[in-house]
């Protein structure tokens, strides 16, 4: 059975306060599929690229496990390109370039072989193509995730709020939980969102962390303090990959199951961070996760007696 | 054997978005004497109050085993008084009043009732203060802890760098540790602040928690997430309060022990933040408190296997 993501797969250019570089393979769908397939196989891919989309990194995907039945490629045209330049703090960043190029008309197909899906996974993207995909499934997948962004809730809410009624479980970041709920308690923003229709709610808070909502249930994950965040673009997609490679590898959707999935989504997003770009994704090694996962277990645990 | 606790004692006004008071018992000393009481008798605050300050409060403080062998009573002048307004975010506020009274004048003494102290908090004064109080021990206490704020680093940094030499614990909140070391990674910024004497750094991060560092070790603590926060005042010395209480009640210092200590202090601030000013900490009970652990580790509980 394959897990399905769909998301943009693009080129980006990113400056940040320790450097600078041209055009890298980015976009949500690529830093999700990367992070998802050191747990999951097959990996289908629903997103669009242009005919300059580089063959090696097509062929280093392939080798990974990721699928290429679902990506449609526009041979004459050119591939999303997205530039932005990171602020000292490393939680901000300015858009200096957002060329839509082949993303324009970007109309998502599912083909038959992605039919047998349990997990989906929406990355970020127009919430009416978020739809299509959806609704080209005959049978509605197990469980479906999204994730969105700021931009989506400025200019398509209304578009955005059908998405997310028809899904599972809605990643956002902390900023844009209170812009979706307005309400600044994000224990009220969640049971807001909650009841537009996910069962889920996922809150990232960059360097603090992440928060599971689920009726009364709150799981609280720390994020790893790092000494150098060398480039936190695709830190988000990274973590909703690795949540959701972990669901379907163990197809067990519990309350319980979905902690674990947020602490391996933590420590592939601790990444992420490392290098520019998909750069560290394409290297790490199974040891490397448990370590960091062995981290992830002496950062918060404790053991108190209550009497 | 005591537990010391200088700060100040206070009288605070206080308006948030979802209310305003007169003048009510505030102060670091306070807080964190009434937070502390809950794991240690007796408690000897070290602090200076004017004539004007309440009867009925401080037999509410004598009842629950906070002594005033260490407070000075400066019958004919009045106590310090801070008025502050709260934003909309609950993080930020503005400082409407500060008028330092008593405390102009103040100069700390620590009376032979209190020579017998293993665990001495210094809470938010001035850091000549503050080591005035470490320099009357004739025996010096075998674990001191300080807090301080922005407002010292800014028009004092010569004498805080001077206190925090003296002690084996810091507590800064993450704006603060940034300032005291010139440095945005949290992480980098507690390994200068070790460098500069104190074996152990806590920075607090309001809504997000707290970490604790001691050599390269880290422990990240959440805090609970509340639907509504009701007046953040206090909250800190509140969480500092069952700090210390609870490592002065175990006399174990070790990092495991601390890490009790700082989910126990969470707990604690979660309570002080639901009603205004000390009134929360005046009526918990053991019980609360029990409840109130329990859920702090459902938060955080996971259970992983890894390979």
């Amino acid at each position: 059975m394959s897990l399905v993501i769909t998301g943009t797969m693009a080129y980006d250019a990113i400056e940040t306060p320790f450097g600078k570089t041209d055009k890298i393979i980015g976009g949500s769908c690529t830093y999700a599929a990367y992070s998802a397939s050191y747990f999951y196989k097959p990996i289908q891919p629903i997103a669009v690229i242009g005919g300059d989309f580089d063959q090696v990194e097509i062929a280093a995907m392939k080798a990974r496990g990721i699928e290429f039945d679902g990506i449609e490629v526009k041979e004459n045209e050119k591939s999303f390109f997205w530039s932005g330049k990171y602020h000292m703090d490393m939680n901000t960043r300015d858009t200096l370039v957002t060329d839509l190029n082949v993303l324009e008309t970007f109309d998502p197909k599912v083909p038959a072989s992605c039919q047998d899906c349990d997990f989906l996974m929406l990355g970020n993207l127009m919430p009416v193509l978020q739809q299509k995909v959806i609704h080209q499934f005959t049978t509605r997948p197990k469980f479906i995730i999204m994730d969105t962004m700021n931009f989506w809730m400025d200019i398509a809410m209304p578009d955005l709020l059908e998405t997310i009624k028809m899904v599972d479980l809605i990643l956002v970041n902390d900023a844009e939980a209170r812009q979706l709920s307005n309400e600044y308690s994000l224990v009220k923003a969640a049971k807001k969102i909650m009841a537009m229709g996910p069962k889920f709610v996922i809150i990232k808070k960059g360097e603090h962390g992440a928060l599971l909502f689920h009726g009364n249930q709150i799981f609280s994950a720390p994020a790893l303090p790092l000494e150098d965040v060398f480039d936190p673009t695709g830190a988000g997609d990274t973590f909703a990959g690795g949540f959701i490679g972990h669901l379907a590898k163990t197809k067990d959707i519990s309350f319980e199951n979905m902690k674990r999935a947020i602490i391996i989504g933590s420590a592939m997003a601790s990444f992420c961070v490392e290098k520019f770009g998909t750069e560290r994704m394409k290297e790490i090694t199974q040891a490397d996760i448990d370590a960091r996962l062995n981290q992830f277990i002496d950062l918060v645990n404790f053991d108190i007696e209550i009497a």
